[in-house]
C-alpha cells in the first residue's frame, strides 16, 4: 500500500531517540509542583511508560516539514501530559485497579486526589502550550479535550447496551483518534504548515488512530492474556460492544447467538455465555476479519495522506507506523 | 474608610442588572453540549443561582474603565463557569451531599460524570476565552485555575491539623481570592489597561476576596443554622482550622482550651467538645475580634486600590463591595 520504502522499527527508533529523550525530560521538570502529591503522582505516571506514540507523532509530522526547533520537545510533551490527565481521570470512572500492569493511581492516592492532579495536569499542558504564542495550537488543544471528555460521557451512557458502527466510529474518533490528530496537526502548525497541510496530516492521525484502536479492540477479544500482558476481554466485561461485536450484531446471525453477546454485555460477566463461545460466534460471522479489514483500510487512508510530504526518513517513518499498528500482537 | 461616596446595594444592583442577565443568558447558551449530562448537569447548577459576585466584579472593572463590549459577557459567563467546575470537583472531593440547600450534582449524577462534567466546563471556559483572541486572558485563567487546584490539594494534606496563620492565608487565597483577583484583572484587560493599573484592580479584588473569605469562615463559626441557611461549624466538623481558630492557637491561651480545639479537629465532630466550647474559647481570646479586624483592614486596603479610577458610578459601586462583604451576616 505504501509509495515509498517505509521505514523499518529501528530506523524509527534511531530517528527518533534523542527527541523522545528531550521530551521525557521536559515532561519530568514541566510536571513538577509546589505540591508534592502532584509532583509524585506526575512522577509515578511517567515511569509507567508507555509507546510515546502521540509525541513520536508530533516529532515526526514536524521534522517531515522541516521544523526542529524546541516547540516540538514542549509540545511533545503537552500530548503526552494532556494523554496523561485522560488516564488519570479515566481511571477514577472505571475505578480502576491496574494501569499498564502497575496499581492505579486512583488505587495508591485516592480518588480526591487524582481528580484535581489530572485537572492540575491539564493546566499545565495548557500552560506550556501558552508559551508557544500560537492561538491555533491552543484552539487545537482545548477542542481535542472536550471531544475526548465528551466521548467518555458517551460511553458511560451506551455501557451495557449494544451501540451502531457509527457511534463505535465517534466514540474511537474521541476516545484514541483524536489524539493522534491533534499531534499530527500541531507538528504541522509549528512548521508554519497552511491548513490544507494540516488538515492532510490532520487525516494521517486520525486515520491511523481508528486503525490503532480498532486493532486495540481485536486483540482485546482475541489475544490470549499471556501475550497481551493483561486481562482479556475486558471491554465486554465492561459491557463495551466493540467493531467486531457490532458487526456480528448487525450482520443476520443467528437469534440465539444475539441474544447471546446481549447477555454477555448486559450483565458484564461470561458466568453464563463463555467467552470462547463469544469468539465462536464473531468467527462464525467473520466478524472479527471485518473488523480487521476496517482496520487495514484505516492503516491504508492514513498512508495516502502522506502524499502530501516531500520524501525523507521522517515521511519513511510516518510510513511504517500504519503497518506497525496493524500488524501488532499486543 | 472611602474616599468617595459609596452606592447603596440597590444602586449597584440596577447598575449591574442587564449586563448580569447578558452573561446569564450567555452561560445557558455556552453550557449545551450535544452530550445530554453535560447540559443538564450544567443547567442544574447555572439554575442553582449564587452571589454572581466574580462576574460581577469583572463588570465594573471592564465599565469603570470606559469598556462597554461583548467581551465582558463572554469573560463574565468564562469566570463563572470557571468557578462552577471548582464547585463541581470540589463536591466530589468533600462528597458533599448538599450545595446551596440543594442536592450537590455528585449526589444526583454520580461522581464518575461529574468528573467529566466539571472537565468540560473548564475547557468550555478556555474555549469561549480563546475567541477572545489575548494571550493575557488565557494566562490570567489557566494559571488561577493551577492555583485554585494546587490550593484544594493542600487544604487536603493540612485537614485535621492546626496550620499557621500565613498557610491560612495562603489556602484562603487560592480558594477564593485568586478568582475575585483574576476577575478584576480581566475586565482590566478588556478595556486595555496597561500593567500597573491591572496591578492596582487585581490588588483590590485579592483584598477584597480575603475579607469576604474570612467572614465567611467567621460567619462558619458564630452565626446560627437558622440565619445561614446551613450547617454551621462545617469547617471544624471537616477538620479545617480557620482564621479565629488559628489565633486561639498561636496566641497563649490555657493548655485545656488548646487541647480542646485540638480534639475536635483531629475527631472532626462536637461529640466531646461542644461548639458552644469553642466559642467561648475563641471569643475569651478575642479570637473571633481578630478575624474580623483582619477582614476589616483587607477590605480597606481593597477600597484603598481603587484611587487608580476615575470617578463613575462603577468606582463608587466597587467602593460599596467592601463595606457589603465585611458587614453581611450569611
Amino acid at each position: 500500500m505504501s509509495t515509498v520504502a517505509t521505514a523499518t522499527a529501528k530506523e524509527v527508533f534511531d530517528l527518533l531517540h534523542e527527541d523522545l529523550a528531550a521530551i521525557e525530560r521536559e515532561f519530568g521538570q514541566d510536571a513538577v509542583s509546589a505540591v508534592p502529591a502532584i509532583t509524585e503522582i506526575s512522577d509515578y505516571l511517567r515511569e509507567g511508560g508507555g509507546k510515546r506514540i502521540r509525541p513520536s507523532l508530533l516529532l515526526l509530522a514536524a521534522r517531515a516539514l522541516g521544523y526542529s526547533g524546541k516547540g516540538m520537545i514542549k509540545l511533545g510533551a503537552v500530548v503526552e501530559m494532556v494523554h496523561t490527565a485522560t488516564l488519570v481521570h479515566d481511571d477514577i470512572i472505571d475505578a480502576a485497579d491496574t494501569r499498564r500492569g502497575r496499581p492505579s493511581t486512583n488505587r495508591t492516592w485516592g480518588s480526591s486526589k487524582c481528580v484535581l492532579v489530572g485537572d492540575w495536569l491539564y493546566m499545565q499542558a495548557f500552560r506550556i502550550a501558552l508559551s508557544e504564542r500560537k492561538f491555533r495550537v491552543l484552539e487545537l488543544l482545548i477542542g481535542l479535550t472536550q471531544q475526548m471528555v465528551e466521548g467518555e460521557l458517551m460511553q458511560m451512557e451506551k455501557l451495557g447496551k449494544p451501540i451502531s458502527e457509527s457511534e463505535y466510529n465517534d466514540l474511537i474518533y474521541r476516545k484514541t483518534a483524536c489524539l493522534f490528530e491533534v499531534s499530527m496537526r500541531l507538528g504541522a502548525c509549528l512548521s508554519g504548515a497552511d491548513r490544507p497541510l494540516e488538515d492532510a496530516l490532520g487525516e494521517y492521525g486520525r486515520s491511523l488512530g481508528l486503525a490503532f484502536q480498532i486493532i486495540d479492540d481485536v486483540l482485546d477479544l482475541t489475544a490470549t492474556e499471556q501475550v497481551l500482558g493483561k486481562p482479556v476481554a475486558s471491554d465486554l466485561r465492561e459491557g463495551k460492544a466493540t467493531l467486531a461485536v457490532i458487526h456480528a450484531l448487525e450482520n443476520g446471525i443467528l437469534p440465539a447467538d444475539r441474544t447471546r453477546i446481549h447477555t454477555v454485555l448486559r450483565d458484564r460477566t461470561f458466568d453464563y455465555v463463555s467467552h470462547e463461545e463469544i469468539l465462536r460466534i464473531l468467527n462464525c460471522n467473520q466478524s472479527v476479519a471485518y473488523a480487521m479489514n476496517t482496520a487495514y483500510a484505516y492503516a491504508a487512508t492514513a498512508q495516502a495522506a502522506l502524499a502530501v510530504l516531500p520524501d525523507s526518513d521522517y515521511k519513511r517513518a510516518l510510513q511504517w507506523m500504519p503497518e506497525f499498528v496493524v500488524a501488532r500482537d499486543k
